[in-house]
Formats: C-alpha cells, structure tokens, sequence
C-alpha cells in the first residue's frame, strides 16, 4: 500500500490533517488508528472527513509502520499532489505591499516548513521555492507548517535567479538575507514596499549567483559567539519586521 | 558503555562538540569514528580535544548504535553535567538593559535548543527553565542550539511563577507572550529597559499562574488562519524586537 503512495502526497497528524480538511484540501483517504476510533482528538478528523468525502479507514498498528514516520499520531491522510501555484499566478494575487518569501534551495524539510508557517501568519502572499535541491511540499514539510501549506499559495519555479530577476521587473523590491559585513542592518532597511525576501539554505547562505540578483542584502545582527540563526528563525525575524514596518499603528514614541 | 552515561551529559555532531571545545567545555571523552579519523571535517575537533585533555577514542560504526541519535555524523562526547547557574548568578551578570529568556514548560528539546541559540545570538544574559516538565540542557538541546549552550548561562529553577515575582524584585519588567486579545500588539510594547520574556509550551502557552505573575502580556499579530507561531519563532521575533528597540541607531526616517 504504501509503496503506491508517492509520499509527498502523505500528511500525517492530527493537527495538519485537520488543518488540511479545515481548508477543504481534497484527501482521497484518511488512515486512523484502530485505537483512536473514540478518540476525541480525532473526533473532528471524523466528522469532517465523512463531510467532504474522504475514505475513512481505521487499520491497526502494523499499517502505520510502512511509513518514515514516528509522529503520526495515528492519523495519516493521502491526497492528491501539492497544488502548487506558477509564479506568475503568486504575482498576479498580491497584498498591497506584497510580500513574498523564497527559499533558495533549503534542502531541510523542517525548516521548510516552519518557513511557509511563519510566512503564513505574517500574512505573505505566497512562498516560492525551486524544483530541484529543494524541499518540495513533502509530509514533513506539511506538518513542520502545522496545516499553513492548505492557507498559503506555494509556488515552484525552476530557476531562482530568473525568478528574482521577474520579480524585480514586477516592480517587487528584493531582498537577500546575507550575515555578510556589506549588508544592510534589516531594521534600518526599508521593508515597507512590495517586498521579496530571500532565504539561503542554513550553512551556504544565499547562492552567488542569486546574490548579485538582489536590490539590496540585510543582516540581523549577532550579538553572540554563535555565527548564524537558524534558516526559519532568520525569516521569522525578517517577515515580522516587514510586517511592524507596514503596519497602520503609529511607533512607539 | 552507554548504559553508564547519563545521555544529558552526552553531545553530539561535529558543530556542536566543535563548539563546546572551542568554548572550553571540559568533555571527558571524545568518541569518533574510525571511518572519519582523516576527514577533515573532524581535524579540528581531533587538534583541540588533544589541547583540552579530553580523551580522544576511535570506535567502529556499532559503538554509534547504543545511542539514540541519528544526526551524530560520527562523533559523540561525553562531558560532566551541564553546569547550569543560579538565578542569583543569572541576575548578578546583566546587561545594561538586561534581557532574559524564561521558557515555562517548554518540553520540545528541538524548540528549547533553538530558543537557546537565538538568545545567544540575541545578545540575551540568561535563559531560565524550570527542573521539572521542562528540557533539560540534553543533547537534543545543545545540538539544536547549535553550540550556544556554551556561551549562554542557562539558570534551572525549581519554580517559575516564583522566579518571576524575584525578576520583578530585580526590577526587570516581566513580558509573557500570550496571543490573547487582551495582550499588547509587541511592537507597539516597550522592550527597551531590563526585561525578561517569558515564553509558553507550544499548544498549551503560558500556565495560569505565570500569566498572573507577568507584568504586561505582549502578542505577535497572526495575520494568517493558522493560530499560533512555533514557539521558537515567537521568542526570535519578541527577543529580536527588544534588540531593535534598544540598538543605538536611529529610527529610518
């Protein structure tokens, strides 16, 4: 059974199987531990998957031992492939300022989806990421983003690059995270206008080539003996400061 | 040989024992395997262990399998305990503003070791967590605090409602994040004179009686349909926001 999953369609656990059928995601099937039947943890797992159509299938253990797995939490789902967004449609649906966020090539699934999480609650239009060496939205990226990936429009695109170069020409300010000493302090930086913000992988950083794309680099200072944040971290610090720039409420005097 | 080691006395990965070594950690014994004795990814932490006095042994790939880490790269130490400090030691060495992180009952090490590395990095003077229902400084911790857990005090106390009322003694002004309604929006709160955050569990946020105890409540706008940011990310953003507020620079115009 599950060698004819592509596990990339999988979610597992009940907080981001629910979100997920919370936002009408069409699951083809939702697998719940024997166990759980009168759980009422899964309760609304239950009612709403009978709502919006989904199997309903209760297995015993030996069923959820097929998957890579540990925190399944007896409930995983299985649906149909990510719904990804072109670029040009995640242009085409914008905040005014919009905001973006890319992730250049952040192989590691957690931090993925605690990217996409955080992007979500700072009201983000859309995240955008590359096809290859790179988490795509996978069961663990799913579930790092406790139920976002169902919120907000996740675009893939083949060529980093290229992608920042379009985004300019949209008239998207982009700016790359970079520790480097010729980067901006990202509080004195203007992150108010139509904004992208570009993530590079914890360990390389931004790539070279996507570097030179950018308008212009910002570093969150280290006032530590530890060198770098964490990747999602990083874009934590950087999306809330766009969002304090942009907000209607006078600053503090 | 794993049976007589306490794991929370264990670290592993190559950044994070490359850490405590550089830190001046005294680690006991320094264990590696014999397929990476001329890698040189490991040179640096062979140089310093010899330097540092720790035993240095090289050990077959079965010696890894006692414990339960996966991420150990081949190398793995074994340190005395955690040399955790007092409240009283956390209060006498403080910044002028001070800034402390107070984590109560956070129980995810992947969440604690992260909020650990941002406070490092945050320039913050202690983080404080509580003996019981709480990490300890373990392995998870220190690995996801990628090396922090070296430069940071981190004090352990037996209550934490208790040590806020002894922070307001202090005269630190105590902020707890709660995403309720009746929370300040924490970019419009002052952060900037001696203060101490106090962060929740995931899921579950402060505990009743801490709530009570905090002097103001601050909230980060969720402006997405997921309800909560990951406990980590609200830290970095609350700690980077006090950072902001008392850098020495000038607003933007």
């Amino acid at each position: 059974m599950a060698s004819r999953v592509d596990l990339d369609d999988v979610i597992y656990g009940v907080h981001a199987i629910e979100e997920a059928l919370v936002a009408g995601e069409p699951l083809r099937r939702v697998h719940i531990a024997d166990e759980r039947r009168r759980d009422p943890a899964v309760r609304k797992i239950l009612d709403l998957a009978s709502e919006r159509g989904a199997q309903l299938r209760f297995e015993d253990r030996r069923f959820f031992t097929q998957f890579p797995y540990k925190a399944h939490q007896g409930v995983i789902a299985v649906g149909p492939p990510f719904p990804y967004v072109t670029l040009e449609e995640a242009l085409a649906k914008r905040g005014k300022p919009a905001l973006y966020v890319v992730l250049d090539h952040i192989t590691d699934s957690h931090n993925a989806g605690a990217i996409v999480r955080t992007a979500e609650s700072a009201g983000a239009d859309a995240v955008i990421l590359p096809e290859r060496r790179s988490a795509g939205i996978n069961a663990t990226v799913r579930k790092a983003a406790a139920g976002a990936t169902a919120h907000i429009p996740v675009a893939r695109v083949s060529n980093i690059a290229e992608t920042v170069r379009k985004l300019k020409k949209a008239s998207v300010w982009v700016a790359g995270a970079d520790p480097g000493e010729g980067s901006l302090n990202y509080a004195q930086a203007d992150l108010s206008g139509d904004l992208a913000l570009v993530i590079g992988a914890e360990g390389q950083g931004l790539s070279q080539v996507v570097r030179k794309e950018c308008d212009f680099l910002v570093r969150i200072p280290m006032l530590g003996k530890v060198a770098s944040l964490n990747a999602s971290v990083a874009a934590a610090v950087l999306l809330y400061e766009a969002v304090r720039q942009r907000s209607p409420q006078p600053p503090r005097p």
